[in-house]
């Protein structure tokens, strides 16, 4: 049944779109800018109707999308955006059953996504150093239910990581190049790369330790951009500004590490004598 | 076990990055440019390692992702690109169990991709009238095994959908405006509308008539660019050209139909007087 | 001579980039956030050293570009852009000597820019109907020394221009496509026509315009879009955020207006029964 | 008088918006995909009409602008394109009468459409090592009859340039970072520095050389995208591919080398104990 149930996490859109990501409780009250709605006008009502503050303003009552969870995201750091994580969603397969490594876990935005993508088999394991972090992305797991899908995990990765045969390993980490061989160890054979940062020259400080490493073959860099538009039939027009940059993403595929090629060459020279 | 077996899926990858997309059997030949492999060289090895051809060529094991599979789908229109599916996926909420209505079919690109996230008890629901369209679609999901959540429904969509509270519902059709009603009927209420339009005169037609139609709210027009680097650390550069356009992704929220402002002005007198 | 001198326009360049414009005049103060520097100070200085504040801040003197001018134009309006300015310029064949229209005048940034490059011969009209609009291009014009190849005309263009054989004529009103006869009248055979416009709106009905009443070819439409860096050579990243939209452009060229396609018709078969 | 004359540079545009840009030159011939047409066919017409090929074929007569020149250039070399060029001529503050210094000449594009904008006092001397390039260039030139204010030096630039106090310089040339004194040198003070490099590397190279010498500022880094779109006012949409990239263009201005932050430091320290 799609009508709005106490415990059920909602997003009511306010007439000027602003948006409240709620969790429905009964007696509890939401409080906004245009009045307020208690919860219990709420509780009951069917998922798209409009449900009113004391002071007549229409709420919209809808359940909250993949984006408008990580766009609610509770921030200390910079997120991952939507437009990023949906790349990265078909790039790395991010499919029901995934085993998914992740570091550093940050606010939390992008483990949020990829827990409701791996369901129900799969698992998110998360690795954040920051005590002050650790705490933020609990509380924002918490929030929507991710807590049993993901497992978060205190840890310097210089240590490495606790699984092998991941399916899939993301570095949201300022120095991603130093944590190569960790990341190797710990993803399947194929197993999928990516990672996230905002300089030019972090990336090529990665793709370097990755030419010279070996390992890695696949590579792709991309930047996404969204342009906006103002959704006025009769004056549609680009937004005047827009978010120009919030890092390059790189991606991989983790296999047998290729002999030198001094040993290649010398291997073949054997072949031709035979 | 991460090993490649008879009758799976996988991805041969060539020196020059050029891909092969092979369902393995016993017996049969992988024929490329570099030369051939016979599929029993390759059953059996771990996924990550290399093949060679009888020349010499090593060529990489690996599985495909949702992205290798689109990508690969044999086209015969314009498909739904991975940076528009991963953006469609989080705005919306694409995820596991997600019931998803989609019209056209085309190729059945976009089809492919959501078939994947929506396991293991979502279901797409794909409606196409074109005989050629729907033979196509049919061979591209049968490649990847998809069927089994995926009904292709041959229908001219005039005279509507046949599901009812669906999660999502996806319009890649030429004229996506004449088609708002039947959408509506067969969306929850606050489940989510998608469409994408290559041009910005179908754009304003389509917002005008969302306007005018009511019923549907968070409307949202974006354009998704990729911008593709050389992966060279020493000579680190965006490509020389790119793909501009693709089209315009338009997004809303099916709500209840809005009563006309007249009725509105109306009820609010009455309530005042009262 | 490279030296300031009273009655010199300069660029005030303060070491936190931020950017003063001043006419330099014996007895006067540039007050500033970093304090002040009497302009006897500044007169007698070669131009790229630095001038230091009371509280022994260095600014720069610098001569001011054409980019530093447009950009200091004092506004009641929406601008042009230098990215626009400058891509105007080659493709309607700015030069020295060029005799220019353009409408409205606006803020006169545009103006000026152009004011600049056809000298000393060229000349510029622009047609502006408010007051407050002439009185600030004036004002703007007048500080850089532009008035003596520039004539602004305070006129409603539905009457026409005066000036005929115009090298270029430029639009960047709202609705561009009610003076395109009038355009056509004013620009010599061959002539160059641009227009901006902020929607998509306004330019198909430019575009529709244009394509019936004949009379224009070789149309081009584009948009600029400038990415800003962070000039740093250790974290080189492009600034978060970019100006997404300033307008679209169009670019046509004045040509006989051609016989109808049924004439064209007529007159083709006349010819081969001849 | 706006009528085609024998010796004239024009710009002959076919239906399909090919273009074929001839001196005319009484007694030759034009020949293209659509039939040929006598150059005296064209002699005596005037600009913005239509000359027809012996197969009636209508051929626009028109003038070319400096944006036609610099595309019609042949080239031997990636040229500079004219959004770059348009950005240049603002940001450097190219107008009448300037002293301008380039390097490397390459296929003389940049060079062509300088020359045209610093008439009819300015000069632009051009520097290239390679005779191919020089001996293109000069054609180019030739051909458009820029050689009255250009002067093309043969020269390897280490030795630096012959020029004090130029007005601009501009460096195209792959490694610029080793020839900043050379510019310097050849600059008036506060004069305007550019440089277009393809690649982040040459980038952070040259950010990063020019932090350690001194002597610049107001540093400014950038890239223009340009987006094309079919202008049709019934189907209006971008081009489906777009150049993503050319290079980037740095901009600064030379200045009196500051003294180093140590000499800073001893300088301050006496000031404040005098």
């Amino acid at each position: 049944m799609n009508i709005a149930q106490a415990n059920d996490l909602v997003l009511m859109l306010a007439p000027d779109e602003k948006r409240f990501l709620i969790r429905l409780s009964a007696g509890a009250q939401l409080h906004t800018h245009r009045g307020f709605i208690p919860h219990d006008a709420i509780i009951g009502q069917p998922f798209g109707n409009a449900v009113k503050t004391q002071l007549g303003q229409r709420f919209l009552l809808l359940q909250p999308s993949t984006f408008d969870l990580v766009m609610h995201v509770k921030r200390a750091s910079q997120i991952v955006y939507p437009k990023e994580i949906g790349y990265i969603v078909l790039r790395m397969n991010i499919v029901p059953g995934a085993r998914v490594i992740e570091a550093g876990t940050g606010s939390g935005g992008l483990t949020l996504a990829l827990s409701r993508l791996v369901r129900p088999d799969g698992r998110i394991y998360t690795y954040e150093e920051r005590d002050d972090m650790i705490e933020l992305a609990r509380k924002n797991l918490e929030r929507i239910g991710a807590l049993d899908v993901v497992e978060i995990k205190q840890r310097d990765i210089r240590a490495g990581f606790d699984e092998r045969n991941a399916d899939a390993l993301f570095l949201d980490v300022r120095e991603p190049w130093m944590f190569l061989a960790q990341a190797h160890a710990a993803l399947k054979g194929g197993g999928f790369f990516g990672s996230l940062v905002p300089t030019a020259n972090q990336l090529t400080d990665l793709l370097r330790e990755m030419e010279s490493w070996g390992g890695w073959s696949d590579v792709q860099v991309i930047e996404i951009l969204m342009r906006q538009y103002k959704p006025v039939a009769d004056r549609l027009r680009p937004e005047d500004r827009m978010v120009a940059h919030t890092g390059y993403l790189l991606f991989a595929r983790a296999v047998a590490r290729m002999p030198a090629r001094a040993e290649i060459e010398q291997a073949d020279e054997q072949t031709e004598s035979e």
